[in-house]
């Protein structure tokens, strides 16, 4: 009887000890687990994109009526060359006309979503108005990094709103500036000069 | 008799004659003041504004959650920390922030329609982007004659976007840059020197 007694508390202590084990080990196991993916995410998404000089990001899109109408309130402006076709061909355009504000704008979507990419800080933006955008223009807006400074994460580009003529495809160049941001997700390659006035 | 009738036809005479200068007189008059008249409207409109050094224009305006989540589809730009409160606190902002080209655009609203006003044509712009706007500030926008040339009917502005705190109506920078406007109604007061860089 004894026996069978000593018997059944060896298996017992046998099998809790090592159910205990199994699950101290699945619990470490599943917490390094846990770590290491957490660290991984971190990384990758601090590693951000590879910046080079030269790379280039664009959208094209059509600025309807619409838009512009909607723009208009937003920021106070109510010139009727922008909405009154009367009014812009009296000014001596074809049609209505797109703020250069709101053309200008589209770096801010590419600047925070494509190149650098997500989080990224807009430092500035400069703007010269070249040529009109007309309502119903297809444009494409670009940016081009030109120039980078490693030691503080900061990215220039040439900014630029062209307006797609719809039958040649031919490129008017409507915007040009500089835009830098800084992003620190962002890794750097080859080297670059730093030239870019700060904007007074 | 005959003498009745030469009396009746020499008053006949002069009085079909004294009509007819007066309503031609009348006519020459009126189209003379007429024409006078639209001279000078002419004139007065194309006259605009004086402009001086120093002279200013300001708005001040609370940029709601509304008018960020308008301005976000209008130029691409789905950045959560514009209109969704976590993504901003996350980012290190007390709250959701402003697009810095939605304030930035407040300056065309007060070119084109205060400072030098109708009429304006927009050259260029340059933001710098000093501390972030929060929604639901209160902001005022600037617009400040630094220098003209007159030959170009050229003027440059310095532009300005501070918050004002609601509480001590303390101003605090956010958005800082040059403007450069041209208008062909405006009246030059003084001398200017033209040290403004183009914008490339």
């Amino acid at each position: 009887m004894h026996v069978f007694i000593y018997l059944f508390f060896c298996c017992f202590f046998l099998l809790s000890h090592s159910l205990f084990f199994f699950f101290l080990t699945f619990s470490c196991l599943s917490h390094f687990l846990y770590r290491l993916l957490s660290m991984l995410k971190v990384c990758l998404g601090r590693m951000g994109r590879i910046i080079r000089i030269g790379d280039t990001a664009f959208t094209r899109r059509v600025i309807s009526q619409e838009d512009v109408k909607a723009f208009g309130p937003l920021v106070g402006d109510n010139n009727p060359i922008h909405f009154d076709e009367n009014a812009a061909k009296t000014a001596g355009f074809p049609s209505t006309v797109v703020y250069g504000m709101l053309a200008g704008s589209l770096f801010s979507g590419l600047l925070g979503s494509e190149l650098p990419g997500p989080q990224s800080i807009y430092l500035s933006q400069t703007l010269r108005f070249v040529a009109p955008v007309l309502v119903g223009d297809e444009v494409e807006a670009r940016v081009t990094v030109t120039q980078f400074k490693k030691s503080k994460f900061m990215i220039a580009f040439r900014t630029t709103v062209s307006r797609i003529d719809p039958e040649t495809g031919k490129e008017t160049l409507c915007i040009v500036g500089t835009s830098v941001g800084m992003n620190k997700t962002v890794t750097f390659e080859g080297e670059s000069e730093w030239t870019v006035p700060r904007v007074e």
